[in-house]
């Protein structure tokens, strides 16, 4: 009798069209699942069983690809080389877009999709390490604008329960659109890179409030603002042993959040001096020219007043992202600068509009916070 | 042109062969999803968008129903009606098992599976209600007995965080084989159910701690009894305000779960006094006759003995659980009744090896706790 250990060894020699089971199982899967699968060149290997499907496609990083159905009778498919970072991904069944039972799914494009982690050679600053932890909090209120009961996700930095007389600077971080509350947990893993920045003594200790960045009320479809002014903040200060005032508080946000932060924080600089727009601004998918002297009740209209009471503006972007982000930013970046606004930009080499890009824009941004 | 609502409005006498969109979305959809819906006869149709599909099932609730394409292209199944409470389901599209891109998903049956929520009319003690609300903080830890990081769901009681100096009693409580640490809160909801009881005055606040029942060591695929006393207990115990002895530590949990909480706290009564067993039992899933001499370390052989150090044994079942269940809670029973073992029973009406029969015991079990 042939082990099966043997078998496996003998499979390239014997030209089974069986894929090799080389690679190692991704930290999104299940736990068990042996499938999907990244290979050292970065290259991932799907799997699925449909033994009556006609047809079954992989769509991830951008691409989709045709999954063969092998001797085994299961489908495979081997990409090329994926960027670095999380990836959203579904398979195409018959024409049916649905999850992949081996990954964990992750509420964004509007529903819970698969997501895979491609990991990043040499770089840990979102992985769990051997440092204090903080928590993250599921925090339920009953919000007076749109009178349902919501949910936030805190996070608190470290030894927030033993050094009770200590109070802390807030940020608000947003998700992108088709996201929810739990995105900056469990794809962008805020707690993490904060957890390791505060170890490392590069940020200070902060909070970190995520938010549902949908909130509508029967008049008002985009009540998002009201709900952070109304209910958010106030929960929040009144809740958490938060420093209250704008010059520790702090919002940003990705894509959808982007905007958001902008319409927020720049209608309500008495509450805000630190703002981060990721991949994301205050014009949101337009590229048009922006005059300052209109755009958000004129905000940007004296950029020598906007820099003396902002302590930061914060834009970001990868350096792949499709349009119309680059233009959006660049139209936006173009009126701060003709207006003489200050502000740090930073680019993400060769990552899209994607949570690889926002890790690394969180990574740098939250240092430069509450100096 | 006749716009879409006049359409709707007149499918019916047309005679189309598309469903009439009567009933409301389940409360377990994804935000802006319209199916799955529950009729008020708790009837359930289900929608899948599978253009090429030659054969598509839905499983839920014990059933597998044959769905049909209609008019639209969209495959549809009316279920009879559901019993009430969570059910896991899926699609099956030519063969593939795969969760339904409209509902949120919940990791059981060893994946991220579909669930839906079906209403039990006049109830409400699992829903979020205008009552103060406790937290459920996300808490990592470094395990000593596996080496990896792991992640406890902590629920803390409302006004645990103002109550600066009160020290509160721990409900351990876990998960069913396919499940892990998220499956009290997000199937379960231990936590409204706890906010609803301490609301009411029947229940004393406690802290509740929910880890991932697997634990697997190089030399020991089941070290979950380790995990519990070298990592868990004493992290607790430091991390947060607990009363840690035994007369205010309880543990419970839900088949393999109830069968965990039987090996730990029957061979630790030392460290713990109150002790629930949904529908799973020391004896795992034997139905043999038991003899207290040999089992668990003799703990059952003086029945006197046993009633003076523990001061609950609730075991709980529902009356439409499926084999090997009764048979294996009734051996266990015959057990403790022959030793003169004290012991609550509880019995769920109409409910299967299903969440909704944990619901109810937990809401039974946990105001009897630290009395």
């Amino acid at each position: 009798m042939i082990r099966p250990i043997l078998l496996l060894l003998m499979a390239p020699l014997l030209g089974w069209s069986q894929p090799t089971a080389e690679g190692t199982p991704a930290s999104s899967n299940v736990p068990n699942a042996q499938y999907p699968r990244i290979h050292d060149d970065l290259r991932a290997t799907f799997r699925l069983t449909a033994p009556g499907a006609q047809k079954v496609q992989v769509s991830v990083g951008g691409g989709k690809h045709d999954m063969t159905r092998a001797a085994d009778g299961l489908w495979y498919v081997t990409t090329p080389p994926l960027v670095p970072g999380f990836h959203y991904y579904s398979f195409n069944i018959d024409g049916a877009n649905v999850s992949d039972p081996s990954s964990h799914t992750y509420y964004g494009t509007g529903r819970d999709a698969s997501g895979i982690e491609v990991p990043e050679r040499g770089v840990d600053y979102y992985l769990p390490k051997d440092v204090p932890h903080g928590e993250v909090r599921l925090r339920w209120y009953l919000s007076k604008v749109t009178g349902a009961w919501r949910r936030s996700f805190v996070y608190t930095p470290p030894d927030y329960d033993t050094n009770t007389r200590t109070r802390y600077p807030v940020l608000y971080l947003q998700h992108g659109s088709g996201e929810d509350e739990t995105g900056w947990i469990f794809q962008g893993r805020a707690n993490f890179i904060l957890d390791n920045l505060i170890a490392a003594g590069k940020a200070k200790p902060m909070i970190i409030v995520m938010d549902n960045g949908y909130a509508a009320t029967p008049g008002k479809p985009n009540a998002f603002e009201d709900l952070m002014i109304t209910d958010v903040i106030p929960m929040i200060d009144r809740t958490y042993r938060t420093m209250a005032n704008r010059e520790q508080r702090a919002m940003a946000g990705l894509s959808m959040g982007g905007n958001q932060t902008c319409q927020v924080t720049l209608r309500h600089l008495d509450k805000f001096a630190w703002i981060g727009a990721f991949s994301g601004t205050g014009n949101g998918l337009s590229t048009a020219p922006i005059d300052p002297k209109t755009f958000i009740g004129g905000v940007f209209t004296d950029g020598a007043a906007f820099n003396a009471k902002v302590r930061l503006l914060w834009l970001g972007m990868g350096t792949v992202e499709p349009n119309p982000f680059p233009g959006a930013i660049g139209a936006f970046r173009k009126m701060l600068d003709d207006a003489g606004v200050k502000y740090v930009y930073f680019e993400s080499q060769g990552t899209a509009h994607e949570w690889q890009t926002w890790r690394r824009d969180l990574n740098d941004f939250a240092p430069r916070l509450f100096r």
